[in-house]
């Protein structure tokens, strides 16, 4: 096949998500062509570390022969059924699969198409039940600043980054927004313990004020993740979670990045953070990124509460519960079970993360943070970490730049890079990893003093 | 593997679309377990013809060797790419061929994970483009009863299925609904040219009496799909986009059903209907219903309003343009193509639509409808076309149940049975398929005298 006009095909034809409008048409995109383990191969065949691990997704690695395997065998046999009026052993045995490894009572699984339409399901959800129940206008959803849930209407309704809110529209009457958790911006000289208690009475007072009566749920990501690995204070997700109770407010814990193991287990909301929520979103990790797939896992308690009435919850995809998707997650769930991948992690973990706190030496860098595999480097012109205009934009693409040369890919955010490898990176290859970072981070360094030479 | 068990894990942890609560955890599904061709297999071994086409989406039918094969290489390959900062040769060239085959200067297409997101998207970037524009009042978007458009909170939002509005919240601001287009339900003795007449003037009194400065969209399914198979009268597409023109209202033809091949053609907007929309959505046959996909295609028009403006379009997803599903997409179009499967539902539809009027003669049969391999037969208790409530939910269930027991697959919606089956269905197929389905309806017609009688 002759690709030599494919990147002319991608300007005119390939409308990018989050496309730039100054840019349109005159992109010069990175083609990934081939990937195996943790690398990718972009169009010139350099290899390069998958720092972001594709999109917080690529969990077992790529090349996976038992994966194509697996899919290709599914849709041989069957590459398609109506969900709406049959069902498959494939999808319910996947869906019980996911059953046993969710939280608690959460035991009931539907199937989307990905990340956004899973929110968008549960929030729906969320109203549905509270039509049912005769409570109407208990509709309101509370998320954060900096939040990422999606891009669907309704999704991007309860997500909270800033940048993303400009010319779009949302439903702004269902959602409510509580200010940044990110310990970083507490007050000078507040500790850790009192910025937990004020967040948590963020919470709390958003109910009261809005009334509890109004309030149908809190939606969260464990750990905020395109908004910039923010790690909440300790103690916060348990908090809030005994707020919601004492409201009557369902917790929606959005878990399509840390589902999975990208903090060392199949869900981080009770092991990680102690907590059962109501409701968990996922997606991403669920089939390693091989093929699209969602999920609202819902707790036997919200369904009893709906079972058996006369109605129809009409909500739901021609492509809920796919079956190569579902083959491709139950053998992405066997490799990682069969791999300990999970225990991979956790030993991995604080190698990764000390890595990390290293890259804090460098004068850009304002800050690090992280957990599990989830990192996070913020960087400044100034040095200000409350800074986060003008030409710190430009950083984090420079970053990439500069990476990449040196044989890394990273996911500019503003003016910050996010990583989440594969979870199969070894030991010395994250150090390889961020050994690529600071040299990119120094190079990105010297590439400003000249800028500010000027 | 032992499979005994999944009819519990169906019934206890897969959340189906639609699912009534009235019967959770209780249903006794079909489990499809593979298929071939044009047929399905139950969980007994009993091949079955799939009446549906999946759901309307199997074009090349089930069990084809190379998109197995096609699909496993692109995930050995390149299993995922992520959209949002790189590009992949393999979707770039999808874009361009789908770019190809779309009507006029719809040359620019925004992949989505289905014909949901299809829909929301298409909807985001209208409102994105007016915003630009600086007339952030023209955001209502006129759609029609019986349609429907998919089910995010914004595209179920457009739907104007009745029955799916209950119980589930939407935002009715955006939404504005014009009556019925069905020439079955015009007046006694009114002509279809005054009937079309009507249905125009619908339209037109609609966006004047909402104030065209508020008026965003017009958003039609050439033919309305699962709102029964609705034909509406000759030139009502073309009468339609003329009025949107004149009022300065962009037309979204939604081709989820009728796009790659239904109607004899990649796309029905312009070469069966003879319009050019402004935008196109699109999914289903797109992969044959192989891997989740879909797609907005929007035009070069619309795009000359926002190119090189200072703004983001923050919308997409994490599987936009998933790199299996285009491998998938890719592969379908070529067998469409060297099978000639366009030419192949352009020659067989006469008799396909034959065999569908001669069901006109059974007496619980009220009407029978169609287009291209797209067929509906309304059924009621009393004769009447206009009568479509109690027992009549029963019927469409009854008719899946005797044509199940006879060899074919149906789709049951209330009273009525949609046929949309694989693209590659042979002449004597066609005459099996209504052959079975015309002794499902005289069965149920007996089991109606039968529960009359009582």
């Amino acid at each position: 096949m002759d690709n030599s006009n494919v990147k002319h095909w991608d300007n005119d034809h390939f409308l990018h998500p989050w496309e730039g409008m100054a840019t349109l048409g005159k992109n010069d995109r990175t083609f990934i062509e081939g990937a195996s383990g943790i690398h990718v191969m972009n169009e010139k065949g350099e290899r390069l570390i998958d720092g972001p691990g594709g999109m917080w997704c690529t969990q077992i690695g790529y090349g996976r022969e038992e994966m194509a395997e697996a899919m290709a065998e599914q849709a041989r046999n069957l590459a398609y059924f109506s969900p709406f009026n049959n069902s498959n052993s494939t999808t319910a045995r996947f869906a019980r699969e996911i059953a046993k490894r969710a939280p608690g009572d959460l035991n009931n699984v539907f199937f989307t198409t990905g990340g956004s339409t899973a929110v968008d399901t549960a929030i729906r959800f969320v109203h549905f039940r509270n039509n049912l129940l005769g409570r109407p206008e208990k509709k309101k959803i509370i998320s954060r600043q900096k939040a990422y849930h999606g891009s669907t209407f309704l999704a991007a309704s309860v997500s909270g980054k800033e940048r993303d809110r400009h010319w779009l529209d949302k439903a702004d009457d269902l959602a409510h927004f509580l200010p940044d958790v990110n310990p970083l911006y507490r007050a000078p000289g507040q500790s850790e313990e009192s910025f937990l208690k004020e967040k948590v009475s963020d919470l709390e007072n958003a109910i009261v004020a809005l009334g509890p009566e109004n309030v149908a749920a809190f939606i969260a990501e464990p750990v905020l993740a395109s908004g910039g690995v923010i790690v909440p204070p300790k103690g916060y997700h348990e908090s809030c979670l005994n707020i919601c109770k004492k409201y009557d407010v369902l917790y929606i814990s959005d878990e399509v990045v840390t589902a999975f193991g990208r903090l060392g287990h199949w869900f981080a909301s009770e092991t990680v953070f102690g907590i059962q929520p109501d409701i968990v979103t996922c997606a991403k990790g669920m089939t390693s990124g091989y093929a699209p797939m969602g999920a609202a896992i819902i707790s036997d308690r919200l369904i009893a509460d709906v079972a058996g009435k006369d109605a129809t919850f009409s909500n739901g995809y021609t492509y809920s519960g796919h079956p190569v998707s579902a083959a491709a997650g139950l053998k992405s769930m066997e490799i990682i079970e069969r791999e300990k991948l999970l225990e991979h992690v956790r030993r991995v973990t604080p190698i990764f993360q000390d890595q990390l706190q290293q890259l804090g030496q460098i004068d850009i860098v304002t800050d690090v943070r992280g957990m599990g595999l989830m990192g996070c480097v913020q960087c400044s012109v100034d040095g200000d970490p409350q800074s986060d205009l003008g030409c710190d934009y430009e950083i984090g693409s420079q970053i990439d730049i500069e990476c990449q040369k040196r044989g890394l890919l990273v996911r500019p955010v503003i003016n910050m890079c996010v990583l989440s490898p594969p979870l199969i990176i070894s030991e010395s290859e994250i150090e390889q990893m961020f050994d690529v970072l600071r040299k990119g981070l120094e190079a990105t360094s010297t590439w400003l003093s000249g800028i500010r030479g000027q």
